[in-house]
């Protein structure tokens, strides 16, 4: 994708469709763009003059070059407007026109077309079915909306347009104030990943916000916000969380949204943050725009009021933060300027009589303690405070120790003016003790993003061809599974598997038995047969002196229930002892828009009724495979709850990271699950493998 | 405790310790109480006039009846101050006076004569350090706090005086009133079960709401609130949620905070709605204060705009409320008046075209259907949308159909006006989605409690005084638990135990075991051995032939073990195939306010350390037992999950409220723990009990 800096700032905007007609929405994005810093070119066949500006009919016509063209034309004649802009040489497009890929087969068509125009002229287009684009860098409104964006440094993508609508109103009332807007519509072109990268390269985005309904290519989504998180946080509202709202997403937009399991996961990974509602993603964002990062994780909460001290702890108890423990010399200065009764031990009570120099004194000490990351003034109304002073002092004082503080003013209109100090100060203010937590902790939760270091996958030596041609074989069956060849294939990828092979006589049975400690369990092998249990096509626990007998049964049982099927003989294993292992699952299955998802868990009731999982998005490395281990809730019993001795958790996790290789190497492996994977003290071994293969996905 | 209706209404307020000296309590609670409707006493034996009124040298003085008098003299005579109004005859009495219970031992002996005064007169006593009680029913401020409430009938008691202070000022500028308000201080004689009681008994309160840090009894505490929120609802925050917020509370307030598990049940069995935030206890109160109660749990979102719509959706399914689905009838209805492109299906998407009266017919429709039980108008702003409009004809058809409405106006100053529209006609509005969600879904909680019937415990058949026997002889051991006759205590409360017995020589160990189907399991008989495993006096899988010798082995390792321990000889049982059962824990602890507490859950590493259990305040009546199996995450394994056959789950449930009669039988049980009650599908048998006796409790 092209550069998206003239997008944002032009100095020439046309816009295809302007009118001075009532009601109509090139007049709107015509009005609105009267403020606009740069020039504006009305376009209309039909008109001389728009708005006392020179009009021209079409946009080849138009003398000056024109660095963004915005399109209200009705949709018939939309795909040929944007083709006149590509002849034109103008690079951005934002086309607001509707009846594209929300109306229907006829306007998917329409989308295609416009698409494919877009990519033969290499246009950055916006839309179709958007709002338009905003930038106070250049006072531009080149939307339909009523409401201009105040000047921020907070730029917001949204895949709702009258979200954008709402929430300006809303913040223009709260002075909250925006860089960049832009309105996602049907994302045929540019999407979330390009507007993450823009903003991710410039200097006046601090903080980048939206409001999404789905991501279109969650794997590249996910590097390129890595990558941008990591100097500029990226907080999201994903709707569709739940089963109803998905649903309400896909009639809305008809885009098909992943499941919510693989946004969790890919969001997580990709470093964003995301808010479950729109306070949320506000309280985050002023945060994040006005505030420093923390030092750690412990904050310090300053009080007139041990109610409300008590309900900011509760939400420090909620939050990733914790509060902080002073050092001995923090709590000797607070001895020294607190009355005797205050406690000075976190929270810091400075009592009901304390007017705002106590309160800042307190503050000051607080963060000049090592131990304290970040802090809280949380004051009530008394008959001795001044708000006001109360806000001059912190912003102050805030300012002084560079560490982030948020105020919970307790109060209504008496907390008014001390508000706009605050706000002026760019210290986020709240009524809500709980509020003004989840503010900081998304600092801490930013903080974490930012210095984390994205590790690359391991690349294990594997024997990729040997996987190819078992994988090749499978697909060439009806069924596109892994039979018999099911083992070899974990075994090319260096994962464990029992003892054992495909035997075709009683003879070779047996000898293959004696070569094995202890019982062997023997399976069917037969391509056609999919369920061997249903027909006891599977024996376990079978000694030595039973083989051939088995053997001939099985073999017996397999042509009595389907004479003409393909019997290669039948499967003998190893006989893994269950009693001293720890069964778990490692799966694999794709998301729509993730891509591959690794699944982690204890097998049995723990992955099926306790849905107790870890999932990733695949490529794993070695630290996110560690943290799968670590994440699930049943963790404790992998390392020695209850008596056992721990298991191999090196191996797991090594396992886990092999798996990833595998359907990284292989696209066509559509889903697969160990089911058992067991883990013992000594290591793991792959007990059964089921896995699907998409035959179109071969050709790599 | 007495009627305090003349504590909130009285005629004629005393004020001990008035006067007009800047920056004192006396002269702010004289001063607030000079707006009052009724008549204010000054009391004060060194001024003969405050604020122009005759004052008193003490309350015997005064000449005419005093309903209620407010203290706020020192601590060292505030004792003598609460004798004087009780000798006056004046039933009603607020301390604002600190320095009692909070302030260290002389303070608690202060507190403990406060109490024998209060009690010696039958005083109705809020307090000490309490900052007062107000009551817009006869605009009585008789507190030392800046702001007077508002009219309303929303009821507020708190146990931190400063909340009750920010929530007044936060309150007042959103219109939001009161009734009765009352800082509890520190609780010496009321509490809030007397004020849950009185505002259930008053017509003027429709809702309670409340900031408790704890609950002084919380037994009483259920059976009142049981009673008032059949009428009226009650909304508590409860803090000291977390470990954390749980210890900040109590070095506030001195309050032994009881378990958060215990509170969590407790509230819910009292039929308390929990707000975890401030916001939340008003979108709450709010709601019930201005909405009727829905009819069911389902849900109408009613919107111009799809992003937004989703994000409700999102709420819905977070929340205990489902999206409704409307009839054919009312689908055909949206189908005439909607324009074609609008979404019919729930959330209804009216389009961004609509104008108010498009919102108030699919409202009407959507109202009208018997699937609806609450609706959400949720409006985006747009040129054509008048949101004053909206208010007017939402407020209007709500009025109609007499079903909850909340409003969603995502807008700022644009909806200002709107807002109050809506509010005068009670309909909370709301900016975010999710808090509109969350406030309809307070109404269909309190549907819930207030159709509650409950339903006495059982009264089993038992042998009550064999039981007696078997505790009494516990108490009277060193250890005061309870030994081999434990299975005899669950035997006397017809709870099943393995077939056996205590036999004193190795011929009766034979006779018994033969008489017993299969192996046998053989324990050390001793009450001076508590851990008979470790010294290997416990022997499991006995075959009958062996009994005779593991007798003498059992008998003599006690012997070696500790020569002087009484042996009685040894307990021999059926031993209880764990294998085709499933293994569950039923247990009792005793918490500091609620009593006793059940638990329920698996046994092993599903309590352990997936801590996934239910508790109840015992005693449980069918219906509560029946609901603790059902609510833990592992109960489809109790129904034959995983291709199990289910288990007798009626006599688990019998099983727990046998165990809940045995505790509320003898308060002397102090813990409990069946460990393992094996569940199979033939019933249940407990296999282990531990039990802790405390002698004090046992003279009931």
């Amino acid at each position: 994708m092209g550069d998206l800096s003239e997008l944002f700032a032009p100095s020439t905007v046309a816009v295809v469709g302007a009118t001075e007609r009532e009601g109509s929405v090139g007049r709107a994005v015509t009005a609105n763009l009267l403020e606009f810093d740069g020039e504006v070119v009305p376009v209309n066949p039909n008109k001389e003059t728009v708005f006392d500006r020179e009009c021209y009919p079409d946009l080849g016509s138009v003398p000056d070059p024109v660095d963004l063209a915005v399109v209200v034309v009705p949709a018939a004649v939309a795909v040929e407007v944007v083709r006149d802009a590509g002849a034109a040489g103008i690079e951005n497009v934002v086309v607001l026109t509707a009846g594209f890929g929300e109306a229907g087969s006829k306007g998917a068509t329409r989308e295609r077309k416009l698409r494919e125009t877009a990519s033969e002229y290499g246009l950055n287009l916006v839309g179709p079915n958007s709002v338009g684009v905003m930038s106070t860098s250049v006072n531009m409104n080149a939307t339909f909306g009523p409401e201009s964006a105040q000047d921020g440094s907070i730029s917001f993508m949204s895949q709702s347009g009258a979200f954008i609508t709402a929430v300006l109103d809303w913040a223009n009332d709260r002075d909250i104030g925006f860089r960049d807007v832009v309105s996602l519509g049907n994302k045929a072109v540019l999407n979330e990943r390009d507007f993450v990268e823009a903003w991710g390269e410039s200097d006046d985005t601090d903080v980048i916000i939206g409001y999404l309904e789905d991501i279109a290519d969650g794997g590249a989504f996910i590097e390129t916000a890595q990558e941008v998180t990591q100097e500029t946080p990226i907080v999201v509202v994903k709707s569709g969380r739940t089963e109803a709202g998905a649903q309400a997403a896909s009639s809305h937009t008809g885009a098909i949204a992943g499941s919510e399991r693989a946004y969790e996961a890919g969001l997580e990974q990709a470093g964003v943050i995301r808010a479950e509602t729109v306070e949320e993603l506000f309280d985050a964002a002023s945060m994040l725009d006005g505030q420093p990062l923390p030092e750690n994780e412990a904050v310090a909460v300053i009080t007139n009021a041990g109610g409300p001290g008590v309900l900011a702890t509760d939400a420090v108890g909620d939050s990733r933060l914790e509060l902080a423990s002073f050092t001995d010399d923090t709590l000797g200065s607070f001895e020294e300027v607190l009355p005797e009764e205050a406690n000075i031990y976190n929270p810091v009570d400075v009592l009901g009589d304390a007017a705002a120099e106590r309160f800042s004194d307190a503050l000051d000490m607080a963060l000049s303690d090592a131990n304290v990351g970040a802090a809280l003034v949380l004051a009530c109304p008394t008959a001795i405070l001044s708000f006001e002073e109360l806000a001059e002092i912190t912003s102050t004082t805030q300012d002084e120790h560079d560490l982030p503080v948020a105020a919970c003013l307790m109060g209504g209109e008496s907390t008014h003016e001390a508000r706009d100090i605050l706000d002026d100060a760019g210290i986020p203010t709240y009524f809500d003790p709980s509020r003004a937590v989840t503010g900081l902790a998304s600092l801490a939760r930013y903080r974490e993003v930012s210095t984390r270091e994205y590790e690359a996958p391991a690349s294990f030596d594997v024997d990729r061809e040997r996987a190819r041609d078992i994988i090749q074989q499978a697909a060439e069956r009806p069924s596109n599974t892994l039979g018999v060849e099911a083992m070899d294939l974990l075994d090319a990828y260096g994962i464990p598997t029992p003892q054992g092979a495909v035997v075709d006589t009683p003879t070779e049975a047996e000898r293959l038995a004696t070569d094995i400690d202890g019982d062997v369990v023997m399976k069917i092998a037969s391509p056609d047969i999919q369920h061997k249990s249903d027909i006891g096509g599977v024996r376990v626990g079978v000694p030595d002196d039973e083989v051939a007998d088995a053997y001939e049964d099985l073999v017996a049982r397999a042509k009595n229930y389907q004479p003409n099927a393909t019997v290669l003989g039948v499967q003998l294993q190893e006989q893994i002892d269950l009693d001293t292992g720890i069964e778990t699952i490692v799966g694999i299955n794709r998301d729509p828009q993730f891509g591959p998802l690794l699944l982690f868990g204890l097998g049995g009731i723990f992955v099926e009724i306790l849905e107790d999982v870890a999932v990733r998005v695949a490529p794993v490395s070695e630290s996110m495979a560690t943290e799968m281990v670590d994440e699930i809730d049943a963790a404790p019993l992998l390392r020695g709850a209850r008596g056992r001795e721990s298991v191999d958790e090196t191996a797991l996790i090594e396992t886990l990271q092999r798996i990833s290789q595998l359907v990284a190497d292989f696209p066509a492996l559509l889903e697969l699950d160990i089911n058992p994977l067991v883990a013992t003290p000594e290591g793991v071994v792959a007990v059964d493998l089921a896995a699907t293969i998409d035959p179109e996905e071969l050709d790599q």
